[in-house]
């Protein structure tokens, strides 16, 4: 069996040398990365080939089979990804805060890298690479744990990964890939806190639970959550409506699209036969709920819903719809029913867009913006770990920065404590 | 049996009028808790005294009993921690960053509380006063778990809290204490993701353990940790003397007091005797290593130690002392043993003390200085809720700021994603 203990040790080993890496050699190092999958682009979509084929042959959806399929546009963009890295800033050695108290000590708060990261994540094998840079330049060792389905894509990708981190003379140990498909190797794994400092499940949410009620490593949860718009009586009806269709429509799948519309009474009758317009185009279905059905006239793809579809993320072309009494319902309905992620106000008033900025639960509270915005590039903050709905560390977009953690130096002219 | 999930939902709904509350609003509150305390002193003695008895009768430590004592001393310290915390700089709503994006998104990334936070913590019932203080201030909901021995005290302090901040009209159910000794009750809470937000053990390696182990909430792990010193060939050795007198002797029973002193072979022979001979004075047992002992002369109080010792922290006037070829060997030791805690070089070279603080593993690495500083106080940071010894969003001495997570507020102008 794939011995994840020795990989971790090693794994422990090489990010003592990776924390001491300069910014150059890591840029080195990630261009060498990407210079070799160049290199190896027909070999990558000759591999990725069967992936897709046995996948196909396995009976697997179409989404998946998709999402594992690295196309010309994909590669190209998996690549470009390395190196965008490489013009990212350091996030290590970043100086957060100092002072020298009264006894004359001299402190300063910098950032450090993690150590080794556990990244578990399923079928879209441009992951691996994109986790491994990130990794990389961050100073940190990772141990990918990729999706059954393309396995052999991911071996190949890693050994790319590996040799070109030898030609610029770093430890392979690295990045390590677990090549076993055995789920009882992720069970051992994620009790190894001697060797490992973070895990980050990206998927659904049955890995998700499953690391954090197994996990005595730290798990950064995240990706799940359902989001929310409230439609304020004072809102701007067209332009909500504009908002309403791009959350819902722009990128169904993501996680940040709408999945609950609650829209204020007093502008019910006039919101929602307007909404519902635009929704028709692309064939939304509408779960109705308090209500808001009788605003829909003939609109052909509803059904009724109940407090369990409030739960639901949709991940597709359909959202509930309700109406509700005022903010403080809307306040109340979003504590109740999972908001955590990402969720707008859409209003004119001041103080229920105050209101709802500190109230709301979510990591990213939108007022007169598409939920659409919550990503790490549209945040500028450069390439995207995960998106974090834990409230520990890293909230929302996870980036480079959320890759490091802090470390206090402390200087003294042979001081003693009073 | 205690309801701890209706007591969890409880103090989720606390928590969220707890997170708008103004500064003033919380420092009232605080006041009210601090005279409140003051009102009831004599009371406050007289239950404690019965804990106290009964502790004696149940033939526990004297350093146990001594913990679970109030006495005038520690009466006024901790009714002046609650003011000291009405002074401190509220840590909601600071803004840590922010800017707006090329689609004209404006992002604001700001501090917010966490919500609910559970702690576990042993004997001293002054904990139960520090932290509810601080989670107050911090606009935290707390359940609080104390230690079985002083369960009256903390039950009367709960009350007297509680009694305090309904008179500031704020929701009682935002301080709860855990009034029933049974361990299940423990097991249960950390299981609760769905209300409570973090978990702070305070206590020993055994509590630490089991909490990270069992919780599927996420974990503040701390104060276990091996400190280590390395007197460098470079250092001034008299001085190296002090701090290392100072490390070991100040508090031997606190968490950053020293475990393993290791000397650099080249002053061994002078340094050894000249350290030993200080430490004498306060009878402290040296487990020595690898040719330690040939330079102790007639040191009276000494052992033979094997690797094992080397993972005690002996939190006791004990520690290690050995030998090192260089600093190298240095940072391979404290990687290997455990080093996450504080960690020191004495050196009057500048490329080691670079080195060292680069590569020691450790939440505090000091150079020139002793391990006693790593405390909330003397880092200026306020008071203190505990010192941690993991990665992940607090390391090291962890005050208000760390009691907070963060949220990002995005506003637009009807804003849609392209």
């Amino acid at each position: 069996m794939f011995d994840i203990v020795k990989v971790a040790k090693d794994a422990k080993k090489a990010s003592y040398s990776y924390g001491l890496l300069d910014t150059n050699t890591k840029n080195a190092a990630l261009l060498a990365v990407a210079k070799s999958l160049r290199e190896n682009e027909d070999k990558i979509f000759s591999v990725n080939a069967v992936d897709v084929e046995n996948a196909k042959k396995a009976g697997y959806s179409e989404a998946l089979v998709d999402r594992l399929t690295i196309t010309k546009a994909r590669f190209e963009e998996m690549v470009c990804g390395v190196e965008k890295v490489v013009k990212l800033s350091d996030p290590v050695g970043r100086i957060y805060d100092g002072r020298t108290v009264e006894s004359g000590l001299q402190i300063v708060k910098k950032s450090v890298p993690f150590g080794v990261i556990g990244v578990i994540f399923e079928s879209r094998p441009n992951v691996t690479v994109d986790i491994a840079a990130l990794c990389i330049k961050s100073g940190n060792a990772c141990i990918l744990r990729g999706g059954k389905e393309c396995l052999a894509t991911n071996v190949l990708l890693h050994s790319i990964i590996i040799k070109a981190l030898e030609s610029a003379r770093l430890d392979p140990n690295g990045v390590s890939l677990i090549s076993d498909t055995d789920r009882e190797i992720v069970s051992k794994m994620l009790k190894l806190s001697d060797y490992i400092d973070l895990i980050i499940p990206r998927g659904g949410v049955a890995l998700q639970r499953m690391c954090q009620e197994n996990s005595s490593i730290p798990v950064i949860i995240g990706g799940f959550g359902i989001s929310h718009i409230f439609v304020d009586s004072s809102a701007d009806l067209l332009k909500s409506a504009d908002i309403v269709f791009n959350a819902k429509t722009q990128k169904p799948s993501a996680c940040n699209s709408l999945d609950t519309l609650l829209v204020h009474k007093d502008v019910a009758e006039q919101f929602i036969p307007l909404v519902s317009q635009k929704l028709k185009e692309k064939k939304v279905t509408l779960v109705t709920h308090n209500g808001a059905d009788r605003y829909l006239g003939e609109y052909p793809y509803r059904q009724e819903g109940d407090d369990e579809s409030f739960f639901e993320e949709f991940l597709s072309l359909k959202m509930n719809i309700t109406i509700v009494n005022d903010i403080y319902e809307v306040i109340e309905h979003m504590r109740a029913h999972n908001a955590q992620h990402s969720d707008a106000i859409l209003t004119d008033s001041a103080s229920n867009a105050k209101l709802f900025a500190s109230a709301a639960p979510s990591a990213c509270v939108y007022v007169n913006a598409s939920t659409r915005f919550s990503d790490g590039g549209q945040f500028g903050l450069g390439a995207e770990v995960a998106i974090s709905t834990q409230k520990m560390h890293a909230r929302g977009p996870m980036a480079l920065e959320e890759l490091t953690t802090y470390q206090y130096v402390c200087q003294g002219d042979y001081l003693t404590r009073k």
